[in-house]
């Protein structure tokens, strides 16, 4: 029998009455014969009080400090489900970031994970105990206590999985990965697997499920990765690297949308590689975001650019482009939706983008800007279109 | 400029806006020119609140993990502390006991401070930085988070004092030690000072001010400490060795109670050294305190024994009675408080049992069992007795 890493969200945690059942089903699995370790989230807005305690002290909490109160959330659920597993009967051991040698490197609230000493979870595997750690938390070179971001808990656990080799299951609020999100098109269709590259783009393209850092790090040392429900027996999804793509495979695995940018277009840019990094740099050097980048093609040594950046941006953003242009160069599109089909079978199957963008014609949807990566195609499109967009697309691929 | 240890107790700190007035105190006294270290207990109910949680998993939570629990609490108003003290300017930093090696020994929930790293705390200090750490807690041998038990933040302040041969102030929501509880003798005088050996003798006779440990380690290293509020300039109370007694100290400082008690007699034990260190030797392996202790003469070879414990001990304790004897020869009295006097005036002044005793008699007051040290003299008195007791003693002495 070998090792798993079960990682237990907030929300599976958040009474005591959801502790107890979290402690029977890590029991079975520990009498079935598996070494078990258990990750587990704050209870609950656990981490939203603490946050809020926070800010009522001042506006602006320091982030060194911020991460040691934020890293009491997880010690509590931490210690309270030692305590559920020791009293029914099973040998179990809480132990926080400090205790297994968490470390990481990096900023204070956003951390990223070097090492851990293995060697002190092995042995309390080996002395039969059940392991329960304090998620989202490390502690850096100086002994400070870190916290490696929202959804850090599901990198905590890809890591010890890494470090034990061994299984690893992140239990969740949903019962696996859509193709689609369910609440925008209710016929999708729930994945039994999705490679980590699939699982990497939806993340970071606005499908919240797991915390993308967790699937660069399962990607990198190969772990993969169970995401379900904890409470039923329904069959959830396995992220992994997916190599033989046989022919009836669907060029498209999944889709993700997002409303959380908007568009800036600049024109009459001087077309020359100076002014266009200077305009790029500028903004860069501010940590704003850019995404989608399209160009015009140059008239009389003359380009319009138009790019997508945060909405939470904006602001920031127009004042250090009034310092470069008139404004009346300067138009905000912000009825955009980012709008992704994801999938590596798009590598062998050549024409997807040629059934999407025909469809969208088709259906009177207009495409504002394109980007596209491998496998990935990402249009921005009228917020308004959004469902329609979802519906034609999902049903043309059978997602 | 010295270094001075502060203290501040759950009351202190229970809400963000008392936390705040806190960290503009302790800045006040770091402009001055002391270097600070801060101790926190957990902000006003936090550690009930704590415990009901970990009820509400199981009726007798595994000590390992209720320590790891508890721990939290002290950590959250540590962070907060110190993020309220950067808000306003100050260079602060939070430790938890981890942090600056706080190591323990002992038990879970009762763990006695061995050591502290004192290089880390100096060296923030050093820095012109604020120190808070997490009191109550520790960590032990095998790297498991620990508690020193109730008000054991106390014994942090103290130790951390020890360690930096620096001031103590613990700062608390009484103003002061008195030689009376005011709420049993209105008239009570508040000590301007008090001997080590005099607070020992009040603390472990039922005055809750402070942790008896914390006394005792102020004791052995000769660490002055300062007892009153945080919130005013009231003078209060400061606890150290009080070596010159000039002619007109009075023999006693202090007076005080407790309804805690019950008393058992065991009657027709045969008189040998055996039979009675079986006894007690029975009742104490189920860790039952027993204290004062009164034998009858013995009369044909036969004698009476009675003795006082804790309320909350005493089904267990008869029940282990009941195995050696003869239930006729079993009596509870539960109607018993205990009444002390204490002062290292007592010493040098003959007569103060006396002068008690007699006015106990002219006043009808009952005594039942009487116990003295050199600095103490304690009778079990009927509860109806206490307001009365107290009230003619402190007159007769001028408490």
């Amino acid at each position: 029998m070998g090792i798993v890493v079960q990682k237990y969200g907030g929300s599976s945690v958040a009474t005591i009455e959801k502790i107890k059942k979290v402690a029977e089903t890590v029991g079975k699995r520990k009498e079935s014969g598996d070494s078990v370790v258990v990750v587990v989230s704050a209870m609950g807005d656990t981490t939203d009080d603490l946050i809020e305690l926070a800010n009522q002290i001042t506006e602006y909490p320091d982030k060194r400090e911020l991460d040691a109160l934020l890293s009491t959330g997880e010690m509590i659920s931490a210690s309270l489900l030692a305590m559920a597993l020791k009293s029914m009967g099973y040998d179990a051991i809480s132990y926080t970031a400090y205790q297994i040698g968490m470390r990481t490197t990096g900023q204070h609230g956003k951390s990223l994970i070097e090492d851990i000493d293995g060697e002190k979870l092995r042995k309390s595997l080996t002395e039969g105990k059940i392991v329960v750690v304090a998620g989202f938390q490390g502690v850096n070179d100086e002994g400070d206590i870190t916290t490696l971001g929202r959804g850090g808990s599901d990198t905590s656990a890809v890591a010890i999985a890494v470090k034990l080799d061994a299984q690893c299951e992140i239990y969740t609020d949903v019962d696996g990965i859509y193709s689609v999100d369910p609440r925008l098109y209710k016929n999708a269709k729930k994945l039994s697997e999705i490679d980590y590259e699939e699982m990497l783009e939806l993340s970071s393209l606005g499908a919240q499920v797991m915390h993308s850092r967790s699937i660069e790090l399962a990607q990198k040392y190969n772990i993969p990765v169970y995401v379900g429900l904890s409470t039923s027996n329904i069959k959830g999804t396995l992220i992994r690297e997916v190599t033989n793509m046989n022919m009836e495979s669907k060029p498209i695995t999944g889709l993700a949308t997002s409303d959380d940018d908007v568009a800036i277009t600049v024109k009459n840019i001087p077309y020359n590689i100076n002014s266009i990094s200077n305009l790029f740099g500028k903004i860069s050097s501010k940590r704003i975001n850019i995404d989608m980048i399209s160009q015009t093609a140059p008239i009389d040594g003359i380009v319009n650019i138009s790019f997508t950046i945060p909405k939470g941006d904006l602001n920031e953003c127009m004042s250090i482009l009034s310092e470069i242009t008139d404004k009346d160069n300067l138009s905000i599109d912000e009825d955009i939706t980012k709008f992704s089909i994801v999938g590596i079978g798009m590598k062998t199957t050549s024409g997807v983008a040629g059934r999407m963008f025909k469809l969208f014609a088709e259906n009177n949807i207009e495409v504002k800007l394109i980007t596209t990566s491998e496998i990935r195609i990402t249009c921005a499109i009228k917020t308004q279109d959004k469902l329609r967009a979802v519906k034609i697309i999902a049903e043309e691929f059978g997602l």
